[in-house]
């Protein structure tokens, strides 16, 4: 993996680590809700670096990226921060794809700046929108109660809370080693990112009605975090989709189930123009 | 990798890793400072396990040992805890690997019960005491800087130095899942811990003068948290020391140097009676 610091002036550096040849079709990787581009370990580290061009950025907040006050409430601005990285990496055009919030960020991509440089998005335990009724009744019951305690300032409180987030994100017993990494990207990530990234009343629903690219919804049908239902619902509206849905996985079935999300990403890549 | 819980009535629940055959020869292993049993996971899945019951423990307050809100200021109450994992795993004798605070909390042992179970002690970026000026002067001065900050109860500041913590850990960088993961181990011991361990004043440097046992000495020449000087000092009282400096580590040789390490860890445990 290599690694790469975008700076634009006023805005916040982004980190990002790539895998793959600088030449091959570029896949743009995007984080979820308090985590990092090390989430993607597996992928960019997976047989598809062989084929592609594989970029996984830090949001702004997250991991080694900066850490500003503001940007986290705005469509606009997480779509600048997306297609900055696009640039920055020299990805004319490529492939999304998006983990929960940062499937909803690739959604704030696509509305903001449409689909002329995006060849198929993969968007993985799907977050359409937040802060509407309609989208938060997707969310599961667990991860709704961790909410109040999700933004605590006391650090006892936050790592506690974080650590059985990161639970609710595994169908099963994440591996230790996984556990701890990941309770530390999400311990990067300060509590006021947290906050301010769900201070937001965003709905993409209608957009996934007219998105003309190739979509592939993969899903753990033991997503605690977000129902499959959140999928299908999506599959039904989007106009070319495919709908994954993992019997055995939680929130994170490109960790739980690796070769198989790696095989189907592969194909789904693979078939884009 | 195996885990179990000792339980003891009144006293907190220790989690411990084991691994090796439940027959053979026991080592047992004390993490760090702020740390838990995980950072010993290369040698618990090393070679070492072929020929010894290798058991690493979390201590209380840390890892996934409980988190009560006395107990981390006494000598006694460190041994008895080292000596309930004993028991519990039925190490009748073992050896003790301790790292850091972790070779505090072996000399605690040594002190409050003396040598009759212990084969032999390797200390690893020794700790003799803590709280007196002869023991504070081998510590690091970037380390002794991160002091005030890291205790902090809020959650972003804590992380922000734990994650400067972790990094002078190391002489070179860690890698992006090294660092990350010691985050999260770091992060899931409370300030209050943190802050409890550092409230004592001990010095262990006169038992070292009578200390019977071997004593293998591994200490990096880049430790910016204990200055190499601490090793070289307790050398110069212990009745059988092998001092190992390692040109190329900091505080961390059993992972920045794990082959060289768990060679002469391996060969220290076979020379004893």
């Amino acid at each position: 993996m290599d690694q790469h610091t975008v700076s634009r002036g006023d805005e916040p550096d982004l980190h990002v680590r790539t895998a793959g040849p600088t030449d091959a079709p570029a896949v743009l990787f995007v984080h979820g809700y308090s985590q990092s581009s090390l989430c993607w370990r597996g992928q960019l580290r997976s047989s598809l670096a062989e084929r592609y061009r594989l970029v996984a950025m830090d949001l702004r907040g997250h991991g080694d990226s900066e850490k500003p006050t503001t940007g986290y409430r705005d469509s606009a601005v997480w779509a600048d921060d997306v297609r900055a990285v696009a640039d920055s990496l020299g990805c004319d055009r490529f492939a999304l794809v998006g983990w929960s919030y940062g499937s909803l960020v690739a959604l704030d991509y696509l509305t903001t700046h449409g689909t002329d440089r995006v060849r198929g998005a993969n968007l993985v335990g799907l977050v359409a929108g937040i802060g509407t009724d309609r989208t938060t009744e997707w969310l599961g019951e667990r991860y709704l109660d961790l909410f109040p305690e999700l933004v605590s300032t006391d650090a006892e409180t936050a790592v506690d809370t974080l650590d059985r987030f990161v639970g609710l994100c595994f169908h099963g017993e994440p591996s230790p080693a996984e556990r701890y990494l990941l309770l530390g990207l999400n311990a990067a990530a300060p509590p006021r990112v947290r906050d301010a990234m769900r201070d937001r009343s965003v709905s993409h629903l209608d957009v996934l009605d007219e998105l003309s690219i190739p979509v592939l919804l993969s899903h753990g049908a033991h997503d605690a975090v977000v129902d499959a239902a959140a999928a299908r619902a999506a599959a039904d509206r989007l106009p070319d989709a495919t709908l994954s849905i993992y019997p055995d996985a939680g929130h994170t079935p490109f960790r739980e189930a690796t070769e198989r999300f790696d095989r189907e990403l592969r194909a789904f890549l693979d078939e884009l123009d």
